[in-house]
């Protein structure tokens, strides 16, 4: 029995608030249970050097979690003057999650900014990230859309990610805080909205783990993500972008 | 005519949400009008090295922005490797201001450290941060309370603060973003529940302003925090901190 | 009775040395008794990039402190590898008073940087610099209209500053050392030459303070300022600045 | 066909070159081919703050590239300032992948760091720092045997590492730089001697793979690591650790 | 002739305030011609964790130049958030001449900081701030065996400093800055009272030096370095150290 | 009698592996004795703002240590965040000593890069890294020759470094670590290949040196150095520089 009462397979209950904030082009706050995480999605003209002049545009990520968005405080990567290895690893994994989701040709020389911050944390923090930041996406190049600034959207289908891992012998799907941080094997997992892999990324924390186990992670991944996938498409139907505030 | 329609003396409608996140002692959700605050309390044992051993406690805050919080797109502070002069300047004040508030040898050797982070700017993020976390304080005191930590709250009483300015000639109080942008005299004001002062800082963005035009801003910034502190009381009695989650 | 002897409205003696090293525009070296600070004007081509091509001028200010200008040794910004949150609180008000002093559009493409260096420190230093640097910076103007880099000075009078506080229940003017570090109240309080107000900034280090307590600062520093002014005023007239070194 | 004429199953020729230094207590020069990494390990006493007093060792890692590894030149992180996102996301890989090889309990209060430096880079660095980390490793433990520290060596067995990918619509083993520039699809695998998985980190650079292509990759890194592991047994024969100089 | 008027051997007028600051336990204004540094010695108990337990003492320094020390304005270094390569050889080179003239152990576990602040730079900063520091240094001394502190003085003896160099062919003594800026080959020569050797460095900034310049170089140093020692010894005679302020 | 055997004039066994990386330009390993450095010259057109558009080049260079090249680990500086003081002091030396070598003019507008990086340490790894970054310059011009990029090489000759020092009272060439911690002063000489001086920099680690200890040391050293010239144009005349990998 897991600590939520949830079968091995089910996800946390997902939601995805359109418009949280008023000023990013996309504004999401998404719940995957507990951990809540405000994507923005921010559109600026021009490219990073490296494309100028290529006419393609760009989509980066940054990650953040406020101090008091675990159970001990956390000191403030502002206030340390850096930002730690595991931010860079986590915004680096969202941006190309998300440039897998998008046709840069189409897009043309703009650039979107993704900023994850985690507002409170229950583990699966970079799974929920990309699931929203895929919702914020799609709200962004909809505005750009309705603005004129592009002729359709770019967005190639929602990309969406879950993390699933073997706690206590057993795997299963979307772990909390309290399943992540005794797990023996944990693997995230971003998927097309057609079940094509973007990245997986497994790490055996205690024990190395087998090909078998391997398998059934995958298995468990996918049916989660078919899960988010519908959640994230039910958002996007409640309501034109142009009626969020 | 305001552009919100607002009186010269009306503040913007006030809003505290208390327990908005989970693991902090004290979590609440502040709004002025469109101006959202998340300031969350932290409680931890000792002090700082120039107070140990001396029985007394302290109390400390920080102050971020998330980078979309404004209309255009502002660089994360962690990604640029320091925390600007504004972000400084504005956690010296929250922390000072909440200093006033609190009974310090009363609070015995514990650290309360006070995260105000905004999520939507539109005016008056300092004032909102203040009036936000004196209320999240009160909670974290009510929960030390509760845990036998503290035989009683330290807190001295609400401490509120608000934002008055001179705006096309006219004193008015409690600006918003299209005001303090065309302000003339810009002052933030911080205040005990009985109308003493903590911080007086006023600016003149334009002409240097007179004796007279103090004066009114004052007597503004005083009928402004009285509604503010009411705001705060009010909150405080909707539910005991035992039932927030 | 105060330390030093003097009456509650009394100013230390204050000195204005005007070139004072030899390759800055302006060059002053005042001293608020044993408080003495080097300030120094650069007027270099060009303005900041958010100010390209409106033919306005800048004045900004660096403010820094020696490592032993104090009673005991305070470590060296640079060596720490940044700037405290009170040297760019003192830098950023340094900098918004002397804009104030400054007709920005007669002052045309340029910039002026304002450098305050503390050489020695006993309370009100960042009072004595804005009071030195705005004589700097007179020199400065009058130096560019001797090269024929401007027809005639932009600045639109003297701006002088002074810090007054409630020291054991007393209201007294230009606090040093001892009094500030034990004073209930502090506050700083930048004037025009004419008696408006271009900054004021109180505190309540101790008990807030009361509406009464906040006219009696105030009078105190109308007053004081006026006396620094004079001061101000005496040494420009004491040598034209192509005579200095 | 290759650039290199190797086969889609084989690894570039593998050397590991023991005492390549003479100061660490593990020092390997390790090549897959054109690309060449120092491995060094460094056996020091005493654990990191969070596992004091616990009897448990500490594995860590630190990756660089030195300036001119690569085809053009990179600027150096500590002239920078601060070490990029990919070298701390691979030092980290690094040292969970070596962690997962240590029973740490047996260990017990020493820490082991494992400096991997790319003198010459040609893809695949961090699988080649993984493998000759693991053989620096074995030989840092093998002198605190035979310096009487340690009663038996605390490695569980070998760890290595190889990168697949899917080239031109052909999953290839052990890329090498243009190929791995060209990937569609890039997969770093990182095994116990017996085939187990520590970490899996697969990446759609162009368009999502499939579940087929994963388990084609899966299968090529089983068989590159076999190899590898032998290199890394066959090096470990050939001299006793006492007998590097 | 050089641009002074000089004669090749001849220092510039050197001039040695003491108790030019209030605070530091000893404090010097040094003036090489227009060279001006301000050296303020810092007597601290306790030595770094290094010597902790040898009964021995320590001496460092730190070097900085105001911005507008020069020509034109240098940006701060606390502001760039580092110490230049320049500033570092400098603070390097001062520390050790200094530690040359004291005996250690009889000083006993205090650390003296020497802190070198250049107000206005004519070329020879690093040969005034070792001259004048020397003499800061002596004073720090002498208040400490008044204190009772010590039981006489560790200074083994004055050490002081001079540039030296080739210009326009001819070697000359003590550069100022456009000889500086214009010399093929510049040394800078530290030297006890005795005339022997704390360091030589020697640059050709041209054409190579040949053995016969760098022995010319030598006689030069030798005889600036008399007249500096003896203005050392004419200033510690003047006054008592009680009696500087 | 030395540790190793060696008389007071001999310098360590120099070899010099000319294409010892693939990428560079120039790619030597230089060893004296058990010093080993790698340095690596990189070729880019184009120079530093301050040059720009007068024809001519630059050269500079980097200095680094690997953690674990020295007996005991040292802090890795990319981690640490900045350059220490004395690698920046060791890199500006050989950037210098490497500019008196080049004719800047002939050279035109390219810059040369030559990044000395300690793989192991055992003494004088500032000269190690000057005598094998000339020869890696020479390699980079003589390739620079071969494209068509420079019509004969800019170098003006060789220019080579070694270490000299006064160990238990007596003069010696080329010291190694245990050497050179127990010098009672240490001097780095740099030379042209026909013996003129580039840099002479001498400390007194211990007591102060005399004029007729600087005169046997200098001896010394220009015979050591004539021994390491010839090292270099043996090593340079093995090969040509197409042949190198």
């Amino acid at each position: 029995m897991r600590p939520s009462g949830r079968s091995a397979q089910q996800v946390r209950p997902i939601t995805l608030t359109r418009g949280y904030t008023k000023h990013a082009e996309g504004s999401v706050l998404v719940a995957f249970g507990d951990t809540k995480v405000l994507c923005n999605a921010t559109v600026e003209e021009g490219v990073p050097r490296f494309l100028k002049g290529q006419g393609k545009g760009w989509v980066t990520a940054e990650y953040g979690m406020l101090p008091r968005a675990t159970h001990s405080r956390n000191a403030r990567e502002a206030a340390r003057g850096k930002q730690g290895g595991r931010t860079l690893e986590i915004q680096r994994l969202i941006a190309r999650s998300l440039r897998a989701a998008v046709d840069l040709e189409k897009l043309g020389e703009y650039t979107i900014t993704l900023d994850c911050d985690v507002l409170q944390a229950d583990g699966g923090t970079r799974t929920a990230s990309i699931t929203g930041a895929c919702v914020a996406l799609a709200d962004a190049f909809n505005r750009m859309v309705a603005k004129g600034q592009l002729k359709s959207s770019p967005l190639k289908g929602m990309v969406a990610a879950v993390s699933v891992g073997i706690v206590a012998g057993e795997a299963v799907c979307d772990l909390e805080y309290v399943e992540d941080s005794a797990a023996e094997t944990d693997m995230n997992v971003v998927m097309t909205e057609d079940g094509r892999m973007i990245e997986v990324q497994g790490t055996a924390e205690g024990e190395p783990f087998s090909h078998e186990e391997l398998l059934a992670l995958l298995a468990l991944a996918r049916g989660g993500i078919d899960t988010i996938v519908e959640a994230q498409k039910a958002a996007l139907t409640q309501a034109p972008v142009a009626d969020l505030k």
